[in-house]
């Protein structure tokens, strides 16, 4: 959890072959894509980062220099997004909803779906920001809030229980979020969480958008059933920084992320096009044109 | 919030009228009733408590004679709402989720949901138990997973968004809560993120209970529209236990309850009935019997 965000975790997975590389053997190298590759099994910007570097491996002298390239490609790819997505965003005085941390912090540069709050408040938007803390690691808390105070956009900080009355009272009038893995018909594996926004949002009336690259698009996979999730430690619901939150002996169960069905989602936002429903189609034409 | 839980809250202001009692005159003790009522706004049970003290402090030499009796009442009340709602507890091997705390440290004793749930266990229901950790206050961590232990019925802890999956997952077979004060057509005002448990529940076919006293029941509210929601402060968000969980300067939005519609509510379990939809005559006729 050192790094986070699907984006982000494939660059790291890219400069990881690098070093690989330096070290190993051609046979070698795959064996070590492949433990690279297993580190976090819903982000999949991590084996295609890997496959990609796999690819160059024996042509490429310098290894780096496609590192360089997946670092620099992300961050244009989500200007692109911000571009796409600022449209959507809600008008002056009205509310958006994110959830995570998809910024700077979770990519190369820039965001996905916090780069889509950014492009529009860029462009002069004023509507109003609200971000879940995003139990249990915080990620919302502890980077989005930071990312909001760096590029000067107000946002106010919620309990991620508190999203729901907040859209039922008006109070939101988009949501939108990143992705860790995208299937074929849409269907979205997000931090968790993502599913009860979408369904609360849903009930409300409220679009639900994703943005991300299209490198978290995942055709090899049919719909969600087919994403695996990540189960994580129980310490980390049952301790906070260290510090127990539950009595000794608390069994805790700490799935990290799930998967959004695609009837709950309005768009998916990606460099090359805003994909609306049927998102087979628009999703396999955004893939091809990227 | 040393005392949280509205029946607690109920039972505390009483002793409170019968300290304020002992030191006051006649007229000074509907002063100090207001004070205490207003301590805080949303659990209806402490304006009850403070107007049934009230009531008898002209005729009753003894004041905390009536606490006692308020405080006995409740055990007994709960131990009635245990028996009426167990029936509504899943099969075995089905899981039932349960929100913030609702047991003895929320009560006199037994609890409301909880109460249910541990009446539920005692007669040998064998079905699983799960509770939200209920951020910011985090009372289902540490209170309720505190009383499930001392009970003896495995409980197992999520993150208050990990709730949403488990329902499209199948792992949750039915969601009860307790309840801060009910108007008149079943509305519930309860701890924040309720309301977004029953819209889960909703979408997902999963019946919603509440389990409350029908002192909680406010007949002279029509509907949720007229129940305040008391907005705590900011640093309930921004910091655990003194520690900060988002950068200096973080601005952060508090409301301590929600308000979920009574078309989310499969049925709300008093000491008197099982009250079902239509609630306007189901709630009336339980408040008549009790």
């Amino acid at each position: 959890m050192r790094v986070r965000g699907a984006p982000a975790i494939g660059v790291t997975a890219a400069y990881a072959m690098v070093l690989a590389a330096a070290e190993l053997q051609s046979r070698e190298r795959g064996q070590a894509g492949s433990q690279i590759a297993a580190a976090r099994p819903t982000a999949v910007n991590l084996g295609w980062a890997v496959r990609r570097m796999l690819r160059v491996a024996e042509a490429e002298p310098d290894p780096e220099a496609e590192a360089r390239r997946i670092q620099a490609e992300d961050e244009e790819i989500n200007r692109r997004i911000g571009e796409h997505g600022r449209v959507l965003m809600p008008q002056d005085g009205e509310g958006v909803l994110t959830h995570c941390n998809t910024g700077a912090l979770a990519t190369s540069a820039f965001g996905t779906a916090l780069g889509v709050i950014r492009a529009g408040w860029e462009k002069g938007g004023r509507f109003r920001v609200y971000n879940t803390e995003t139990r249990p690691w915080l990620q919302g808390a502890r980077l989005t809030s930071w990312e909001f105070q760096q590029l000067g956009i107000p946002a106010t900080l919620i309990a991620d229980s508190a999203a729901g009355m907040m859209m039922l009272n008006g109070d939101i009038s988009c949501v939108i979020t990143g992705a860790d893995r995208i299937a074929a018909n849409g269907d979205t594996a997000n931090k968790i969480g993502t599913y009860a926004l979408s369904v609360l949002a849903h009930e409300n009336g409220i679009p639900f958008y994703i943005a991300a690259p299209t490198s978290t698009v995942d055709l090899s996979v049919t719909d969600g059933s087919g994403i695996k999730i990540e189960e994580r430690p129980q310490h980390e619901v049952t301790a906070y920084g260290g510090m127990p939150v539950a009595p000794s002996g608390t069994v805790a169960y700490n799935p990290a992320f799930d998967v959004t069905p695609n009837r709950y989602i309005t768009a998916i936002v990606t460099e090359a096009a805003v994909c609306r429903p049927p998102f087979d189609d628009s999703l396999r034409r955004a893939v091809d044109a990227a």
